[in-house]
């Protein structure tokens, strides 16, 4: 459990690697903070099926946040990024198989709360997000569900569908904190109607669904936009 | 064409009535402006079913428009408000009954029309919007598809159903604004399935969904607000 000396600063942002052992497995993650001061708010940030931790529209996303003065943090999730050794993971086949290579769905909480406990006893708890669509939702909802510290999420792109389908199905109900929801209507990957059951699945009285016209990776700049100011405003209060 | 005498102001805000004399009928409208300065912008709202053109919501409406310099501008719709006449329009088929005797979807248009055209030669062409829900919606989505005039709408609660069910559909396909469209996921009057197919059937790309958890009449705060901020981001640009 340390930091790299993979350090960077640019444009108002400090970007500090780390590395995990979890479960005899190396988990690589990224921290972004702003650079002129204490971010008082965290959000973790799960990247897509066949990206990474710092995946370009994940590096904006800590941009973003960090110039709202948020701190961001992501990991590599299971058999992605500097975890892949090669496989490929854009087939739902070889998805399931890294998948489970990674310790399914246990592993995979597991990984998330050495990291969340790495960032929280280096740099102080503080109120914490997540933000993550379609793999970042098979990541997060469950580590929304059973970390309390996580107070909000943005999730989407996912349904009853994938790998871990029976857990994000079970998962769902016990989520508790408020949660957006997006749904591309389109969705050629996930289809639109095992979205919404997901979405109905979802316990919390404050879950509200934005669903928008096009494919998977079609989500509108205007609600990726939306979906930082979800979260900035939720957690400040 | 005619303002009427019931001029008030309170709280910043100018409320005149008027009367337009439209195919036989008299319909009665109302119009909110700042009391202080010129609105450079016009949003008008319908009202939903067995309510009038005053009614709390869309007063509250009318003010938080004004607030941000937005004229505001309603009529009563066909067996309601002043023109009800003592008839029920809680039931579907009084519903039906009297919305065919308001002359349909035809009639309907040409109220609008004619109430929009009054306020225009009145006060100026100005960037308008819509804003109506359920049976808001069954008059705005027509008006928003047939009268170029109107540039974005607020829609929802309201689906492939009521008695101009078949023009709404016909001509959803037929609106190219910005469309938000409004969703309550348990909605025990227009079913859900209903809703959904109606936003399918929405012609523009530019169209968003929204779903929250709740019943027709349940819309949480947060989303008449968003809606408010909606409409007033778009017309500013």
């Amino acid at each position: 459990m340390s930091w790299n000396n993979k350090n960077v600063s640019h444009d108002g942002v400090e970007e500090r690697g780390f590395e995990l052992q979890v479960n005899k497995q190396t988990i690589p993650g990224v921290y972004w903070t702003p650079s002129d001061k204490k971010a008082d708010r965290l959000v973790l940030l799960g990247h897509g099926g066949s990206t990474h931790k710092k995946v370009d529209y994940i590096e904006n996303l800590a941009f973003a946040f960090s110039n709202r003065g948020i701190a961001a943090m992501a990991i590599d999730g299971p058999g992605h990024g500097e975890r892949a050794k090669g496989g490929a993971t854009d087939d739902p086949d070889s998805f399931a198989k890294v998948w489970r290579a990674g310790g399914g769905n246990d592993g995979m909480l597991a990984d998330w709360k050495a990291a969340l406990d790495f960032i929280e006893a280096e740099e102080g708890a503080r109120p914490t997000g997540w933000w993550g669509l379609s793999m970042g939702t098979m990541m997060g909802l469950p580590v929304t569900a059973t970390d309390s510290r996580i107070r909000i999420a943005l999730l989407g792109l996912m349904g009853t569908w994938g790998p871990n389908k029976d857990d994000l199905t079970r998962l769902a109900s016990e989520v508790t904190c408020p949660v957006r929801f997006l749904v591309q209507w389109d969705d050629e990957i996930v289809p639109r109607d095992a979205c919404l059951e997901l979405y109905d699945a979802l316990g919390t009285r404050k879950k509200t669904l934005h669903g928008n016209p096009g494919k998977h990776q079609q989500v509108p700049e205007f609600e990726v936009d939306g979906s930082v100011d979800y979260l900035d405003r939720y957690l400040r209060s």
